[in-house]
């Protein structure tokens, strides 16, 4: 294997005038820089990037942990990471941390050791606060928010403006007894899409009907389940995310309800499944590829020592099969 | 920040001692490792993984290559082998080459610059077969098998049996016209389910009935819509993958076909979406979890300098919704 020392015999230089032309740590005479990139190039060396990342103290490495990377929502986050982190230069290590405290914590550690530059974390743990303020590089969440602060950004859309148009347009649509499953409490999004749309329930009068129910498909079906028994009379359901509205839907159909024509159906997020479901879902949409490079962007604007970038993220209706409204009013 | 120096000076003995306690490259009388123990602890010294791997040789990297992380399969796998590696110690990076050839090799040149111990290889491209033999460090492909060789193992099921269970099984149900939704043949996946759907065709005196179709979504659409204009008689389609039957599925409902009762339908893979959908779906399933375990284990022997295992993993029928037949006869 060519070692930098040959680059820098052949070159006529010595190796930390090779490492400055690689590296582009200071500048070298334009006649030594060509001979240096003409010995790189006759002798096919390739410089270390473990080596390199000592020496210029950044790993360019970006740590990303996902409670669950088979969950559409979180891998769709994690491919628009993946590829803001390879247009900026950076590689992605990879932590499926599969809802475990613990696993969560050591990846953060392992990433800190490891030399990442930064972090970016999904969690739906409410105890990774304390690790998260014990860790010496950036961290930048998505969708959490810690309650005592300490992440160096926090990229999140517009869940309460995402609770009320799921609610009005089940109302334009022709719904009187609209169920809203309400995500896990513990988290700001589920507490502010319920705050939406209890304000529109407030604003027009109506009773409030709401199921707890978790952002997975297994709780869905159980869920699913109990407002049939709970609110006989239910013709339409937000459901707390888009897999959930999907078990939703496979109840209802092994049940003989028909959708949308005996209960309208809404999801929240917009994964891409949400569309390839028959009849396709109509769905609050967060803009999912956006946030990803957005989270990658703050990260390294934290990593360079610049303010974060405070911004809400717009939803948007995405009218499809599940429910009957197809006119533009909302 | 506390260095390996302070540490030494704390337990009074040099460098290379506290290293060789850390790596556990080499005994270390037990009163000396419990002093530099304690002088670890009591300094919070946190290694440098970076460091570390300089010193070791191994950076404890495993690199992954996705075509799509979006796709389930690929997913599935993904989330399996970061388990796996997690579990024997290594950091995995993720790559998403997005099914881009120049993107792919890029990642396979960092990779090996970045001192990964390895690469698990999982691409669509013909070409990447020169990539994987001037790579310097072990590449372990998984569903696809180079022509020249080349790589340290191929991790694949058994698709010929998969393509005969497939066939067998709708004629089991009574089935009398089988369409085959054929994959791109430079995959011996493809080539080998459609031998598999061949053989059973000509055992029983049967006409074949074949679509090619790649291995998406998108493309699945189109081709059930020629299924119907094509073989106007079908009442059966072995789908290319699950994520074609779902789009299969979807032409048909919306054409008025009723599944399994108008045109029965059986997919490969065994995704976790394969059980989400309403009707659910019949499936080959491949042992996506052990699989993707087996790639670590093979890369890890690889690395080691031993040599590779060879196995062909066992696909199963998983009987659903999509097929009319419930008896246990196959």
């Amino acid at each position: 294997m060519v070692s930098i020392r040959d680059v820098a015999k052949i070159a006529g230089v010595s190796p930390a005038t090779v490492s400055r032309v690689m590296n582009e740590t200071a500048n070298v005479d334009e006649e030594k820089r060509q001979r240096v990139l003409n010995a790189i190039q006759e002798t096919g060396f390739k410089p270390n990037e473990v080596a390199r990342s000592l020496f210029k103290r950044s790993s360019r490495i970006i740590g990303m942990i996902v409670p669950n990377i088979e969950n559409p929502f979180f891998n769709e986050l994690a491919k628009a990471i993946e590829e803001e982190s390879y247009r900026r230069g950076y590689r992605l290590t990879l932590c499926n941390s599969n809802n475990d405290l613990e696993k969560e914590k050591k990846n953060l550690s392992l990433l800190d050791r490891m030399n990442a530059d930064g972090i970016i974390l999904m969690t739906n743990q409410e105890k990774m606060e304390n690790e998260v303020h014990k860790c010496r590089i950036p961290v930048v969440m998505i969708d959490r928010q810690l309650e005592g602060g300490g992440e160096s950004a926090c990229i999140q859309s517009d869940h309460y403006t995402g609770g009320r148009i799921a609610m009005e347009y089940l109302i334009s649509c022709g719904c009187e007894h609209i169920v809203h499953m309400r995500g896990p409490l513990k988290f700001s999004s589920a507490r502010r899409r319920y705050q939406g749309y209890q304000d529109v329930c407030r604003e027009r009068g109506l009773q409030e009907s709401v199921i707890d129910c978790r952002y997975d498909y297994e709780d869905g079906l159980n869920k699913a389940m109990e407002i049939l028994e709970k609110f006989p009379q239910t013709d339409g359901i937000i459901a707390a995310n888009d897999m959930v509205a999907i078990s939703v839907y496979k109840v209802l159909i092994r049940k003989g309800y028909r959708i949308p024509q005996d209960i309208q159906l809404i999801g929240f997020d917009n994964i891409s499944l949400s569309r390839l479901v028959t009849p396709e879902l109509t769905t609050v949409s967060q803009p999912i590829g956006e946030m990803g490079k957005a989270a990658v962007e703050a990260l390294i604007r934290a990593v360079e020592g610049k303010e974060a970038i405070k911004k809400l993220f717009e939803v948007k209706l995405i009218k499809r099969e599940t429910t009957l409204n197809t006119s533009n009013e909302i």
